[in-house]
């Protein structure tokens, strides 16, 4: 059985679903979403079909794999049971694959104000947000007001921060320059505002210069050395001082699911599970833990961290495992490959780094727009967003701009959001 | 000023848009929507940014259009303002084009339960409804109510009920026929009722004869001459029987926008202004009322349909009138000029009725696909249109499968939608 159909559980599951077993499958959505796209989604430049592909589809051919939607509410290692509500399904061998939630390092009352990325609702969440503070900033006669709607900050310069500020700031000052009358969408301020010394951290120093770089070409402002010691509904306070600003976007941290409660295990400060080099638990060698939700060492001693490419290598690494032990066989530890990471800013510019290579600007966009397109699963999905992509490129126009849900209205006594 | 970016609204504003004034466009949404293809939306076909257009993009270019969200709430004729909540506009002409909303006929407590379709967020519920039945059932150990989840009853038989039942018979019965295991979606029963004679009965009956075997054949039970008189969470009632169905949907009527009560002026049961031959309010040369919040009277006297082709024909005629005054003249009366009716009923099947020419199958389905191809707003939503069809019709999938939203989850436990 595979809990969670991200990255991990999708690759462990689909080489699972070959082997002479029965395989069920626990998600509690129907979706298996492409994350690292998810801000595209959030700037109106996709639709979330485009970065969806429900989970039934990728299992229709197989009849020994059953697809479960539901909430998982609890594990009973010793009955091999996994409690969904009122339901339970029982198990040979278990995947937990469950993921990470943005946390707030203890200040979950920021979160109504500084919204996360990790879901379509979150996306679309978002979105509507950023066009929202577009629209009442039309509508304002209050230059100061006009000012903090026209404020966009975003805690967190890793990838995701990085990602959301490059696009945020391309949607204002480039995509929607023309569409306002009272505002000129290119005053925006975007704020990029980073704890830590750099930006993209996890990146070698030398990478972390070119995205800063690139980020200030497209006016971003970045602030790095930065801690946040509030949110808001009206701003977003450091240290002293206090920016007022109607959009505040959450990229600064995760923590993992729950899963470290429900199977009552050792686990780090981001609630990450402590595995074995095999990727199980200690003492329950049917119990696998990977992606996000695994805490397990690198090759310099410090834990991976929570990337696509790790997941993915988890979920093909337990498949192979279990292929070998029903043949009576084991394999050897999990090691992780660096196949290199990429981050893009804005229109045309990304950096990207191998280790033995380290690229910037267009070349590293379009390689990172070959990979993404590449990792996008679905056929369908893959040409939807190439076609999308080379419209937005060519016309300078963003496709999603659809402002949905409550939203109130632009009036200025309309409820906020 | 122009209020409601509908059909009618929009072709109105775009031809007043190049004559020398100054335009003030007025929509509670920032999209205009292509209404006609929302129930592919509602059947996982299309995504919503593919058939919404941001209002702001269709003017971009116009300096004299200012672009405003937000939701009117009265009109005051004598000093010539419209009010959006405390925010007053002053306008010289007003073109009120508002729409309409689906009507219960006096049974508005049956909406939570029989949803209609007028909106995005409206075809979304009606997505994310059909998906989850199909996962409660799939999740259920109960053989009655696995067939309660999978009966689908969409109430009235004009172009939306039929659209939808054939869309629904098909999403059940082809595209999902392999992903489940414990159901077979191909069971799914999908009922058709119509309380008057016949399917269709806008059409001539050769047309509602050929929609009738058409959705036949898909699968459908048509229940003609059968009036609803009850909706619950549990099912539908007609008459004496009660038919248990999870998902009920409301295609049966259709009351206009509250612009009568604003403008304070005569309308019909349906809530529609009547208006003068020139489309204008008695004793107001300056207010027009077009599209389904007016009342028109057709060649044959009767009013003129709530139809796309209708509202069109009317914002033209506003805009060719304006332009005629600001010239110092006048036109003549507005007359509609019926250039047909098309529906389609499923994977490549359709009716169309030209007057002089009626066709049906393959044929009127190719030109119903290329028809809403040309009327798609904005170049890059007719090509991603046209290649999510291609796609599901050469694959058979769909490509917009998401469950979003409050879900619950599909669990026995799991709240009620």
């Amino acid at each position: 059985m595979v809990v969670g159909c991200g990255f991990g559980g999708l690759t462990a599951a689909k080489a699972l679903a070959k082997l002479p077993v029965q395989l069920t499958l626990i998600d509690r959505r129907n979706h298996h979403l492409f994350q690292p796209l998810l801000y595209q989604v959030a700037t109106a430049g996709l639709s979330p079909a485009d970065i969806a592909m429900p989970i039934r589809a990728v299992f229709r051919g197989r009849r020994n794999v059953r697809v479960l939607l539901g909430e998982v509410t609890g594990i009973d290692t010793s009955s091999r049971t996994v409690q969904m509500g009122d339901h339970r399904v029982t198990y040979d061998i278990l995947v937990v694959a469950t993921g990470a939630r943005h946390a707030y390092f203890g200040h979950d009352e920021w979160e109504p104000f500084a919204p996360g990325l990790k879901q379509i609702e979150d996306a679309l969440d978002i979105r509507r947000r950023i066009l929202m503070a577009l629209e009442r900033a039309e509508a304002s006669d209050d230059a100061e007001e006009r000012r903090r709607l026209l404020t966009f900050a975003i805690v967190g310069a890793g990838p995701t921060g990085v990602e959301l500020a490059g696009a945020i700031a391309e949607l204002a000052k480039v995509a929607l320059a023309m569409d306002f009358r009272s505002i000129d969408p290119r005053e925006a301020r975007v704020l990029l505002i980073e704890a830590g010394e750099r930006v993209l951290p996890a990146f070698p120093p030398s990478v972390s210069d070119c995205a800063h770089a690139a980020l200030t070409a497209l006016g971003v402002e970045v602030m790095t050395r930065t801690a946040v010691t509030g949110c808001s509904a009206d701003g977003v306070s450091i240290a002293a001082r206090f920016i007022p600003a109607a959009t505040v976007l959450w990229a600064a941290g995760v923590m993992a699911s729950r899963a470290s409660v429900w199977l009552n295990a050792a686990h780090d400060r981001a609630g990450r599970v402590h595995v074995q080099v095999d990727l199980t638990l200690p003492d329950h060698p049917e119990i696998f833990v990977i992606g996000d939700t695994a805490s397990v060492a690198g090759a310099d001693g410090r834990p991976l961290p929570g990337l696509a490419p790790v997941a993915k290598q988890q979920g093909a690494y337990v498949a192979s495992a279990v292929r070998a032990r029903l043949g009576g066989g084991t394999i050897g530890p999990f090691v992780y490959r660096n196949l290199g990471s990429l981050a893009t800013i804005g229109r045309g510019r990304a950096v990207a780094d191998f280790g033995w290579l380290r690229l910037h600007g267009s070349i590293a966009w379009l390689l990172w727009g070959l990979v993404h397109i590449a990792f996008l699963i679905g056929f369908r999905n893959r040409i939807v967003v190439l076609l999308d992509w080379l419209w937005s490129y060519v016309t300078f126009k963003r496709g999603a701009r659809l402002i949905t849900g409550p939203t109130g209205g632009a009036t200025p006594d309309s409820p906020s959001l």
